[in-house]
């Protein structure tokens, strides 16, 4: 079996199926060894993994700094205000510094979308979208299918996926919507009519502009962050307006199917897009993302770090 | 012999007198890997540790760091600007976050007292309290106990440890009272009248609302720092008159017993709580309490992320 | 063969030419391991390197970062913000507590001429400066140099530098000044009268207050950064009249040498000091400068913080 020729992962669209089976496959036993005594591997002793996040994060770049230290890389974080970035250097001339240190991944979080791709030309290191703007967070998606699998079986098809929240400026939807259609799952997409994308037939998903009728039969319900800085803005009710239209809550959520999850990327704003009662609730299943985001952030290393002919799966 | 079973170190009341004398003496074996040309054993290779700074901090933080990685487990930072608190999140939802990617401990500082204790509510991984509000600094007392030891022996009874500077705010106070009780030591409490406990007899301390007869026959005279933003406030004096009475200065010092040693947490405020001469003088063991500091935190991260059953003695 | 007996690097005063070559050929063994798929040696494992950077900074601290851990030292950064000096504890405080947690080395960057010196004298551990104000920056000179030879070869007897800028306040050029001349270039120094040092006949080098005669027939042409902060300053004109009187671009570079190499300590002020078609084009060095700085780096953390007595060249 041939492994996946990854050279970065800065979108879903970089994926096969197969590539995005394999990812899956291999966090399947990275997995396993966070609940080890001993959480670490030696696959990349003496890679070197630098997270360059100009947006404040916590899990996301905790996320990586321990997928990358359970696999024994040397891992550099590189911030916002402590940095060179305050000396007005260019994202570009900060890349090209990097890969002359011979960083083996860049993991970037910007606020710009296309970012990304943009490093990803000027490096020789594999570069990771952790986020750029409204465009992308394939690490995300991957974390959020693996979640999902645990719950329903490997195979998506026939599962019915709803998605709820500022759909139109949400990274997380853009690379869920394409990793779920990959493999096979129905999305729907639900949200404020200001806050949908337009042309959603190409997607080959539906769209409602209630959430009642995007929850009905759901398997799995994915509830987005609303972003508070656009709160006030023109698109956007007040956050109580917002949590009385869209909050997932207890009543709500009996739409769905009764054996359907519940997902959010976090942080959670608790009690706008959802009730503290389904949060922590038997349905919810966000600490599992939050778990599962190691694993498969250890995966993506895995491939895109590894040596060519190393073993595929972790010792 | 069996060992403490230590849960979290989140306030001096969480040990017994063995379980203290357990941690004091695995410390003082740590305590000479610091001196070894290779300051590393391989004890906790594979356990992550985190800390959670939500207060400002170099020597504690980088003690903690330290420690941790003198023992070979993955240590990663969390501070306050650079991460998710920006956007609101709750502690109970960050704690559970670091819980879902397997932390083995938590290291909290927190300006709420109490936080360290519902962090533990809140996770599987063992909490440590390096500094929560007005309340505990469990590992401070540790470490000072320790230095206290090299200077005056095991047996602390007898010995008369006198306590300066703002009681009733202080955490490093509280934590050692504590601990200088249960190990049979006599406590003095000096300072200005409004920043005196109420009801300390059931401490089985002493107060003073001078610092001379305080010192009187002292062995040990701790210190404590003036938190500058506290100036100012109704309670307390200025900074010159706070020195003036309760500053420790060679004249005063020669009130205690000759061969007394002098002890402060830090960061030191010269010239306020301790004059030059005496922080740098001969009787200081400050820098001691510095180096003690990791060897103790090696010893708290041993007893709390190790495995039942491994050994007690470091390689 | 005797080692160089280096105990800090503050000054490259501190260096004998037998040192510097020491230093170099060994930094040329490192180079080769940035290169390896495995960059990672085990030489300082268990010693314990503490970037202290007062000064905002990506690539000097990274490159520490990253010598450190593809030496398997453990690695501490302390910066601005998060640290006790917003506490107001003065530098020699911070650096006793440094030295009590038994550091190994303390990589120094603060806004004060002189710091690093001071600094050495309070601390056990080896020091290196990484950039004391507008005094001093060592590393920087070597790995300079260290690109030099590896375009110019090994001696640098008969080589014409042309280093431009601030060269009054720049501590780049003091160092490289230093070494250059200690190793036999020829240095010329061109800048704004203003900015041009007095006394240089002292250095043996050449001044001149027009770019055009300085880089006539010149091997090698370093630009320095012009600090932001300084323009609008009595001494200096605005930053389009500097780029017209002193910035280099294709014209000027073709005054120097055919085979002339471009050198540019970062980060870079783009249509400032350099055009970017000669930051970007043949002539420049630039990201080999960035390359050599972590193998240079490592060599001088293998001569401060290796044992007595341990092999001079790295596995």
């Amino acid at each position: 079996m041939t492994e996946p020729q990854l050279r970065h992962l800065l979108s879903i669209s970089d994926l096969s199926r197969t590539m995005a089976e394999q990812i899956l496959k291999t966090a399947q036993a990275f997995h396993e060894i966070g609940k080890r005594p001993v959480r670490k591997v030696p696959t990349l002793r003496g890679k070197t993994v630098i997270n360059v996040f100009y947006e404040a994060s916590t899990r996301t770049r905790t996320s990586f700094e321990l997928a990358g230290k359970r696999l024994s890389a040397d891992v550099v974080n590189i911030g916002g205000s402590s940095s060179s970035t305050s000396k007005g250097e260019s994202l570009r001339d900060t890349v090209l510094t990097l890969d002359a240190m011979h960083a083996s991944v860049i993991v970037l979080r910007h606020a710009v979308s296309g970012a990304a791709h943009y490093v990803a030309r000027n490096t020789r290191a594999a570069v990771i979208n952790a986020g750029d703007g409204m465009h992308e967070h394939p690490t995300q998606a991957l974390l959020d299918v693996f979640t999902i699998r645990q719950h329903k079986g490997n195979d998506l098809g026939g599962l019915t996926v709803t998605i709820c929240g500022d759909i139109q400026h949400s990274r997380v939807a853009r690379s869920n919507v394409q990793l779920l259609r990959l493999l096979g799952a129905r999305v729907r997409l639900a949200g404020p009519r200001t806050l949908l994308p337009h042309r959603t037939e190409a997607l080959g998903v539906e769209t409602f502009d209630r959430l009642e009728p995007a929850l009905e039969g759901a398997d799995v319900v994915m509830m987005l962050r609303i972003q508070r800085e656009r709160l006030g803005a023109a698109l956007f009710p007040s956050s109580r307006e917002y949590a009385r239209y869209f909050g997932l809550n207890a009543r709500r959520l009996s739409l769905a199917s009764p054996e359907a999850i519940v997902m959010h990327p976090g942080p959670i704003n608790r009690g706008v897009e959802i009730s503290d009662d389904v949060a922590d609730g038997p349905h919810s299943v966000i600490l599992g993302q939050v778990e599962a985001g190691v694993a498969v952030r250890m995966a993506v290393l895995y491939f895109l770090a590894s040596e060519p002919g190393a073993e595929a799966t972790p010792a």
